[in-house]
């Protein structure tokens, strides 16, 4: 099918879809998710089949994705979300509203939370928005799987039949719904160059539309000296875990591991380098993604300045990559960028620090972030400030004596952070703010209460959290 | 002095200026205000001489900036815009935080309101952004003048000296700022060519930032027929005074008059051609913006579509330029791109439809707008719901029975819209949500009260509105 037609399909659902009341929309939001759950088995089949992900981790995956519907159905419920502001004198009142169809482009990492049925359509639909979803072409046959549940939940919803499509397609597939006039916003989640090449799509537009890429993150991680002398085999344990933990195929894989040269150092690098020989070999998600690992990896290894902490480079077990280590120090790294960029598998870069002053370069040196973590006791804290202060200038989530792996999705979370981690820093595409992607203001002037939606009448007939007369109440 | 030695002192001012408590801002803000007052009778006679507005308008315009700028102090002062959301298991809360050094265009339209200490500056120095604010040369010694008490008000408050600077120059100047790497934001209001190249300035960046640009709009006005049979005499006194005010130098001047073909829309054009002929010629800001208007209005009369509705076109008085009209048909504004396109200043459109169909269509021809009117009885209005549904697609902000010009500072407006009304229709540069134009969220994982900013810690010493586990509580 032309992609023309499917945008103009997902226009004219869009004209029915944004007036379905919210209570109506959670419904179908928690139908999708019952669909998918009843589909369970089958899922992780064909996802285990195309991803080569364990089991253990799509069953957890498909618990976080149903998890994430029902999440965006009870905001939408409660309806506080919309941000209703109302000055009654002047009358003029305010509230989010949807901005039309978006476009979904599944993520390769996550077959379910982050693609067909993931968080970024699970907040377009709560927000009212429509839904195109380009499949990812590495797990096609779970994507049209999802797809089928979803299908299934629009029809006993009995929401217009066009909510929802799915398309699959090469990158003028995807060029193709970007710059669509109907296309209002995009959500993706992949490499920086194709965020990049949306973001360039989407500014070719005679009207350009947002685009809310998120393109990766090398995670830096500060051991402090104090922390690390106290707990140096358990914080080892703690990011071996974390690096090796789904083959290190997550957007927040700690891969910069940053200290001052000391012996506790030392002995922490040694501690990981063995909790990571540890590490049983594990598949990567496809061919392509383990070759990029291989190569980036090696790259690195090839730089004079980088040496290897503990183990030799391992060796690669048929089809399946394990865990390393490469060491560098702080002036290295000022001086390469390279070494700043991520290696997307199990692998991290320690960077031995000569002093409190390199560290802080070595922060600066860096670009935004998703995350970025800081082991430290209270003792280290109280001389070490100025690295939190950098710190928050740099990412979007900053953690505390934890790895950065484990993405909580909850009011809070920011799991966002400046370019180029993300394209836009003031939103999150995890946790129910992801919902504000697909929305904006709109403000009436003069309207009386019967032409007003109910989340703006003066009786507030939702119950909902307003600003009235810069006062918050319900 | 070099751009480069500007934005390092606005970075190093940042440092320090972020963490000033905003008590202490929002003091700040009010001394700039004072200080502006103070100057009142100075600062009003260099913009009368170099913009050519009248002394009761910029009286007003003085007025509507102090308050602006007391807005900003009090919502700042009440703390609860920062959207603190407090996640208790796991402990994770987040806040939004200033993005960085932001660079401020003046407006020729507003010397003091959209310019030196305008809505843009007062909201970015509420965030807890430094300002870098680059003059518009039409009315530089006013600037100049405004940028005094802004010193004065630094001064007076301890404020670090480099948190506002000032800059004059071309638009290579304008360029280096919006490309130096410490700048985070930017802060726009005038043309789309204006707009649209500072935006491709921000995007050739190695980190591409947020431009927030408001470029102007044409406003279009729905005369619905009840409301034309009934009043329209009195619509005709209101849009001749909205259309002329200011000599029409408003971003949201009434451009484009629809109607349908009818004996009520016919009187309503000739009594508003008589209303307009009865105004004052009036002095544009500066000469070139008078040479753009006459080129503009004659590009439209020229148009073999155009005719003109009851006067002919008015005579120039020197300097001075009256109002007028044009009169068009649906289906020519549907054919000719062109008459769609804004004419700044005194001047509207007037467009005859033949039915509501292809009223409909002019209104779905249009591009993003900043406001939408309609005029209606209740009569009308149950009639023409599918006006206003379209209406909301195209504007930040639609107004039942009353003219666009008139923008309110409060904190339900939205003084924005879809692209090319401005550049991010997902905010607003009027009204206290302003602000988020130069914030993001920052998300702290396992943090202890002692590390947190005070609007995160558990006891609510600030006494603000979060969302503490998913319920709104102060």
């Amino acid at each position: 099918m032309q992609i023309d037609q499917i945008m103009q399909q997902a226009a004219t659902a869009y004209e029915q879809y944004k007036d379905i009341p919210p209570v109506q929309r959670a419904a179908f939001l928690e139908a999708i998710g019952a669909e998918i759950t009843a589909r369970r088995e089958v899922l992780v089949q064909a996802a285990g089949e195309e991803t080569n992900l364990p089991a253990a981790r799509l069953n957890g995956e498909i618990v976080r994705t149903t998890t994430q519907l029902q999440r965006f159905a009870d905001l939408i419920k409660e309806g506080s979300w919309v941000e209703a502001v109302i000055d009654t004198t002047p009358n003029i009142r305010r509230m989010l509203l949807p901005v039309g169809p978006v476009v979904v482009f599944g993520a390769s990492n996550f077959p379910f939370a982050f693609s067909t049925a993931g968080g970024d359509t699970a907040s377009a639909l709560a927000a009212g928005a429509t839904v195109v979803v380009k499949g990812h072409p590495a797990h096609a046959r779970t994507s049209l799987l999802v797809f089928e549940a979803i299908q299934a939940a629009v029809a006993q919803c009995g929401m217009p039949v066009h909510t929802v499509q799915h398309v699959t397609g090469d990158y003028h597939t995807g060029k193709a719904l970007v710059v669509h006039p109907y296309t209002s916003g995009v959500g993706f989640t992949g490499s920086l160059q194709g965020g990049k090449a949306l973001c360039a799509y989407a500014a070719e537009r005679e009207n350009p539309i947002p685009v809310f890429a998120e393109m990766g993150s090398v995670n830096p991680v500060v051991f402090l000296p104090q922390a690390l002398h106290t707990r140096s085999g358990e914080l080892a344990e703690t990011f071996a875990a974390s690096i090796a933990l789904g083959a290190g195929q997550f957007c927040t894989n700690p891969g910069l591991l940053i200290g001052l040269e000391s012996p506790a150092f030392t002995q922490f690098q040694q501690q990981l380098g063995a909790a990571l020989e540890k590490t049983a070999p594990q598949k990567m998600l496809h061919p392509g993604i383990r070759t990029s690992f291989i190569q980036g990896r090696s790259r690195m290894f090839a730089n004079s300045e980088v040496t290897l902490p503990s183990a030799p480079v391992p060796d690669f077990d048929d089809d399946a990559v394990r865990p390393s280590l490469a060491l560098t120090t702080g002036a290295a790294l000022l001086a390469n960028p390279v070494l700043r960029e991520e290696v997307f598998g199990p692998h991290a870069l320690l960077v031995n620090c000569k002093d409190k002053t390199e560290l802080l370069a070595v922060l600066r040196s860096l670009k935004g972030q998703l995350t970025t973590s800081v082991m430290a006791t209270d003792e280290d804290l109280a001389q070490w400030q100025e690295v939190i202060d950098v710190q928050i200038t740099l990412a979007g989530r900053i953690i505390l004596n934890g790895p950065p792996t484990g993405v909580e999705v909850c009011a809070a979370m920011v799991h966002g952070g400046p370019y180029p981690a993300t394209t836009d820093a003031r939103f999150t595409s995890v946790g129910t703010a992801a919902i504000r992607r697909w929305v904006r203001p709109v403000c009436f002037q003069q309207f009386p209460d019967t032409l007003l939606p109910d989340e703006l009448k003066s009786a507030n007939p939702r119950a909902i959290w307003r600003l009235v007369d810069n006062q918050f109440t319900r």
